[in-house]
């Protein structure tokens, strides 16, 4: 099978042109690019672009829709919001199998897209045939993948038990989430300058944050009560790797064993999500893996539970799910060519 | 003024050195040292424990109570919690001005002090005798000041204007609260084995940290209707500073305005509590100050306030507070010796 | 092929457990422990010990090398130094294949080793059975490999060319190395303490550094004129990754062009060891490969050269070259299972 | 005394702030900005510029060269290389006491300038008016002052004692320069974005550095043998702080007591400089202070020295070495208002 990615040389790119590398059912990958062809006609070739990629000598080639799906079975979108809706529309049109790690078909209404993204939607009939997909609660629909945000993959299987099982109040959702900076981008900032970003916490996006309507589209489809979560993010000094702090009151009688049952219960199949036993998951245990490991913890005295969800915002958050949703897309099997043993140090 | 330290080798007796060497109105430092005087009568200097304490060559004489109390004005503790309570008997009994920065003196109920922390109380007559003192929040009292601990401060700061003026439903605080690796001192332990703290995000005692009854026995006092808070801490990639973010529902009608008004009230004659107008604060923008800065963000669409509440862990959190503290029970101004200008990069 | 490691809690053990669970031509990992299989009798599995490791619930079996030999193909020792050669003697008489990570056997002379490590050295007819592999340069020898520490792995792999071919005056070797802190291993020790090595520069070892005799030893095979190594090492505020910063003189009248053409000789055939035109590497770009990317700038108006090597060192300069080592002992490809493309992010 | 400072915005020029503000010989700070006085004629303040300036209500006002003479005794440049020459020439013309933080007049020789900086240099009448000034070896000179740049002072200091006593091979000298991020500036840059410079180290200005020639300016004038020095400089993942480890062969028959001999000699009446007695020194003993502390160890194996000096880059390699001239200029004790005590944690 030959694949291609659109955007390699971003930090969500990257990585998954490593897991593409190495994924047994892929043949080849390749490469095209909007800019990264080059200006002026310059031929640019991937290991020009990426230090350290010796031997990936894989010329970037000039965008062309029909070009791509005459040589792929499947093309990967990494590419910023605000550029996939501007590429996507022939694939859509063709339904050609798309994995689109951008913002820019998950969410369904376009006004909705506008008020949150600040740019113009993709056209309403092309947002209606992308299906959004988490992947550990993948169900076949169609062939263009709305890839989720990494807060918002991390927050969702952090919920989705206690929500689809209506464990708690929808009402006292609190997200306390955390970032390194890969989740910023390659595009220079000054929050993500080292002078500031280190030795610092810096929040961003207060109650406008981009991932909150893909959440709580999510939640309200699992449990119809939710309207509204509190969401905060911070960046922190490092660079893979986030974390959700969830919090809220429980229900009235829902207990820690409840909790665990429910747990349990959802990820009982899943290979990726890993379901702590009573104690709470340091963020790196994930860090170079597609897992999300979650730890849930009771407390009696507020009648609150604390769920702690770790993941790595580039592989289970971006390039690894990409590829997980590929799979099942394929008709794989869903952990074909995933990591799920941390880097660690 | 000669004022004595009792532990200088911590950390927070290390800042704490720094600042009184340069406060204009005490003429030396002593110290002394239960440990630090060396073992087998090994005679110790400043200068020789702590790497670049260039020129400051000041013996660690051996801890005995009457002679502190003959030769100085005062004296800081700086020693860990189960310590103090073991050396302080005399100085309580003799009202000798103490400014204590461990957590010895800051529960008044031996019992309550023995599930938290696990070790024997002080006596209850002594613990009876002593003032638990937020600094921004002084009154003057007993000689004897237990000074609050780090999470405390940044939490109970934040809290202080919601909860004294009945802005929040108090059933409903959620403390997410982050620290740098220097609040965990200088013991060798795993998690703040490098290896394993760097690059990575670790919680620690949840529902079961010391800070937890300071906090709530003093919103208690401003607000007899707080009876718990959600409190978490997790242990950052860095070594200084500490941000506590907080959630709480306000009560129904309130909104950003009145959240402001109260927060601009309170700390309308503070030099160190800075309200900013609209944004949140760095972490940053605080180390090396004895600052406590404070966003408040209210989110009408939960009807949630989020308070970010930083401050440097050592300083407002330890030694700038304890020297806060001992200024106005010295009848010093306040922010005599104090450093409010950060130290950035 | 069965194959075992015996100290798989240690970083290299752990690094080298994940490159072995991939290794195509490895059916099982048995995993034995001196201290791991657990105190008291106590059962220990793998998934127990290292955070993240799900689903690996692997024994850790007690030591025993009748069994080992009996049940595996080769053996892994990712001991520590001092550890290996209380446990290597039945292995080494029975021809056994080990490639060991400690510096047990890769000093020739007892006297010499136990100069440098301050320790009883291994009997000096099990000395003699060992063979040095530097894997770049693998030559087929003894069934017991005593893999290059890292910082010899950096520092040779730089110089080879140079020495080999006679281009640097000998005498003039300096190398100023750095090394993250999983180097120093699991131990807590004051140096690796999080508040104290970050955001600082800490040197140790100088001039008494365990991998400059095995440097020294091995430069002199190369070219008999070298006959010592002025060599810091400077422990850096991160977790993996070690650059060896080489300065030399150069012989009259060698150049830049007759520098690059010994190195692109040397490594002409080489998959790992990657030669920078003109540029110097990031240490990042090794990071989580089993590469060494090496720069390599002439300064005629000093008449140094300077060659950057960098690897990362729980890769290249442990488990990765062990690897590699282990593929040329068993007679497969040196690359099997090794990766070559960075981590990155 | 008033002062100006023109370029407050900038890393230096705030930690200059930081230490001016506490000057005692310092009335008011006034500050002046090319491009800080804000846009369109936008009034722009202090406080409003850099977060955590609570109370620094300063106005930034428009460069006038008369107007800054006529309100102050001084005026500090800490604007960028280029900047400065645009600025200072009024000032020179009128001998007016100035400091500058710049590289702009640290050549005497313009076409020197040209080389390194690559701009066009100050006219020659005014180079040779400014005096190049190591502080800790002040000599009264001009009334503008060139301070010297973060490498050279590092260097300058640690080379010295070896150099003006003749005790090593000039031919012989490699300073392996190590430095934290804030030394790049403000401005963003790839190698500064925090995803890339975290966990790495990134070589820059290899032989082309621009403090090289300055570096080899000095050290001729303290002994005419010297010629060329092999420099690199390799961005650290911190903040602040450099280290030089600086290596050369000794002179036949110099031994590490000679060598400590010269200097302690040469520091023996020095506040900041600090020669460490047989060991090196970390990198964090420093930041936040004024000092460079020294190690000085000899190899007979080899018959090199090596010496490792370390300074915080903001403060002894910029703003507090400006202060330190600034008091020598003035007539002031050398040490008014510069700290010695680490901020360490």
């Amino acid at each position: 099978m030959d694949v291609a990615i659109v955007g390699v040389t971003g930090y969500s790119g990257t990585v998954l042109y490593t897991l593409l590398a190495k994924h047994p059912a892929i043949d080849q990958i390749n490469l095209y690019g909007h800019q990264d062809e080059g200006k002026d006609g310059e031929v640019r070739y991937l290991d020009q672009l990426i230090p350290g990629f010796h031997g990936q000598h894989i010329r970037i080639q000039k965008f062309d829709p029909q070009q791509i799906m005459a040589n792929n079975t499947a093309v990967f979108f990494a590419t910023s919001a605000g550029v996939s809706s501007q590429l996507a529309g022939d694939f859509i049109d063709a339904d050609f199998p798309v994995v689109d790690l951008s913002g820019d078909y998950r969410l369904p209404d376009p006004a909705e897209y506008e008020k949150w993204y600040h740019k113009p939607a993709a056209p309403a009939e092309h947002l209606q045939k992308a299906t959004y997909s988490l992947a550990d609660f993948y169900q076949p629909g169609t062939s263009y993948i709305a890839n989720p945000g990494c807060y918002a993959t991390a927050t969702l299987l952090g919920l989705a038990p206690m929500v689809q099982n209506d464990l708690i109040d929808p009402d006292t959702i609190v997200v306390d989430a955390k970032s390194g900076t890969s989740g910023a981008g390659k595009k220079l900032t000054g929050i993500t300058h080292f002078t500031e970003a280190s030795d610092n916490l810096q929040l961003y996006g207060l109650n406008t944050h981009k991932h909150i309507p893909e959440i709580v589209a999510q939640l309200k489809k699992w449990n119809d009560a939710v309207n509204a979560i509190q969401f905060s993010t911070t960046l922190l000094p490092l660079t893979t790797g986030l974390m959700a702090s969830i919090y809220a009151k429980v229900k009235p009688g829902v207990d820690q064993a409840q909790l665990m049952a429910a747990f349990n219960q959802d990820y009982a199949d899943s290979t990726f999500v890993n379901v702590l036993d009573g104690t709470t998951p340091d963020l790196k245990e994930v860090v170079g893996t597609n897992n999300c490991d979650i730890g849930v913890v009771y407390n009696p005295v507020t009648q609150t539970v604390m769920v702690i969800s770790v993941i790595d915002n580039l592989m289970k958050g971006a390039a690894g799910q990409a590829v997980q949703n590929f799979n099942q897309l394929m008709g794989l099997a869903e952990t074909t060519g995933l990591p799920t043993l941390p880097a660690f140090v």
